[in-house]
């Protein structure tokens, strides 16, 4: 299977469970049919609209180096994506980047309103958490507890929240000194990094990685966040709106300090080779069984959208 | 000790420990000495200021039937409080509440702004999931993982966040049609019943409660939340804005339909009494043990603010 049928093939199995979980038929123990019709559309409409699932797709395959199917990883890496798609919801508020289009349509807060896309994007956070305590994703309650506590430090105010924060205040708090380079690089990590890392560590903790090879999942996570940073900067630098699926140019436009703006398109370029490179040889103990997650790495660094 | 002495010893308790999780000296394991500082110091103003603290009494009171003293169950009451004060951060936005002042002092989006009080309300629930996952809380993985289990449903979609969505949307939505007696209890018991319940399970959990015990609380928390909601909506009605600390005479204004206004001040009233009667009947079997918790029923009751 080429590394597109498994991106997809994962993708598949992605939607098909948060669909499940989110608009039925609930398995004993779901009980999202308790939940308000509005909220539940809007936490639906969030969750589910043509993400490549590419954060769950880590989980699988660096599981699967450890001889996991997707079965048994898969409710983690939808918790984890649950956590991806709160932070879109809030991300394009009006108050936030203001960002009425996502995926090519309209963002939770454009389909309902501000307050609904609030709330449903608290509530997938909890149903993120919800989703790892259960017995479904790992019968080991301590492998359980390990998975929350991996994710709520990525997605946190010392991860992916507080990366979003440092984004916000240096475009909207007056007199913000323009951000370095390093600076860009730290942020980048916490904002998007930092799930990604997550993602990686939370298949080798369902595959019971020994420490180095955590280790090595870890670096692999790092590099990869970073490249796919790049990546995005150089889309929103160069990219076709209508491949995107979303406004380009939007951040030049707002003046924003990227990797791109700050280092010039070939600086970036090199930086972004660098990084798939760091990200391969970090796999290398586990030869050809991480050709999957290598592919991922040239992925993100071609990818067009 | 007095009832009024312990719920200010557990205040005190719980707000050393926020302070500390918040602005350190931070533990080996705390991490929030790497989130950036302007979200730090919002979600220290929505964790600290003035909260009674009183649905952490809750966790403690109830493991403290079963023998545990405060200190191993202040963390499981801490996370607890966590996703009070995040609900509170959101729900006074002005997208949502509009409500500058809480506690006496300006909310948290009316201290820095919407996007800071949005992503420290986001921040502050996933740190109450990492507090829980933290063997600090309780050195079994199964206890953690429950905690966790019963916290995020309890606060989710079809818990508090889903109980929020009812209340606006009747507020906010055009065309709703006004909420009867039977669906504001319903609401009520979403967004207020559902973590006044989850913190007497937790304390069952921590303390190990057997499943009929455990039933008993669960009764108690209930009745409690059921109380609670009652007693708001009275002082609402009648209050004195500068001993309730908030703006008052609110939701009368809205045309906001309340137990008050849907049933009357004297059935409200009996409503009230009997609630806090089936909140002391539910203790029954915990004999004098459960001297607070009774008190707490009354507490409730005859609050001023």
């Amino acid at each position: 299977m080429s590394f597109a049928q498994r991106l997809e093939r994962c993708a598949r199995l992605i939607d098909a469970r948060l669909e499940a979980l989110l608009e039925g038929p609930w398995r004993k123990g779901d009980h999202l049919d308790q939940a308000p019709d509005r909220l539940r559309a809007a936490m639906t409409h969030a969750a589910l609209g043509g993400g490549k699932r590419f954060r769950p797709f880590l989980v699988l395959e660096t599981a699967a180096l450890f001889g996991l199917g997707p079965g048994p990883a898969v409710e983690a890496a939808c918790a984890l994506e649950l956590i991806h798609c709160y932070s879109l919801a809030h991300d394009d508020l009006p108050s936030m980047d203001n960002d009425p289009v996502r995926r090519g349509r309209p963002s939770v807060w454009k389909a309902f309103d501000d307050w609904t896309a609030i709330l449903a994007g608290d509530a997938l956070q909890t149903l993120a958490f919800e989703r790892l305590a259960d017995p479904a994703t790992h019968p080991d309650p301590a492998v359980r507890i390990e998975l929350v506590s991996v994710l709520a430090r990525a997605s946190g105010a010392a991860g992916m929240a507080g990366g979003q924060a440092l984004d916000l205040a240096a475009e909207k708090l007056p007199g913000s000194t323009p951000l370095s380079a390093a600076e860009v690089r730290h942020l980048q990590g916490m904002k998007t990094g930092a799930l990604m890392v997550a993602a990686c560590e939370m298949g080798a903790i369902l595959g019971r990685a020994s420490p180095d090879e955590r280790e090595r999942l870890l670096a692999y996570g790092e590099a990869l966040g970073l490249a796919f940073q790049i990546a995005d900067d150089l889309l929103d630098a160069e990219g076709d709106a209508s491949v995107v699926g979303k406004a380009v140019a939007k951040d030049s436009a707002a003046g924003k300090a990227t990797l791109v703006s700050l280092l010039g398109l070939d600086t970036a370029r090199a930086e972004l080779a660098n990084a798939e490179q760091r990200a391969i040889a970090a796999l290398a103990p586990f030869g050809s069984r991480a050709s999957h997650l290598k592919a991922a790495a040239r992925f993100v660094v071609n990818r067009e959208h």
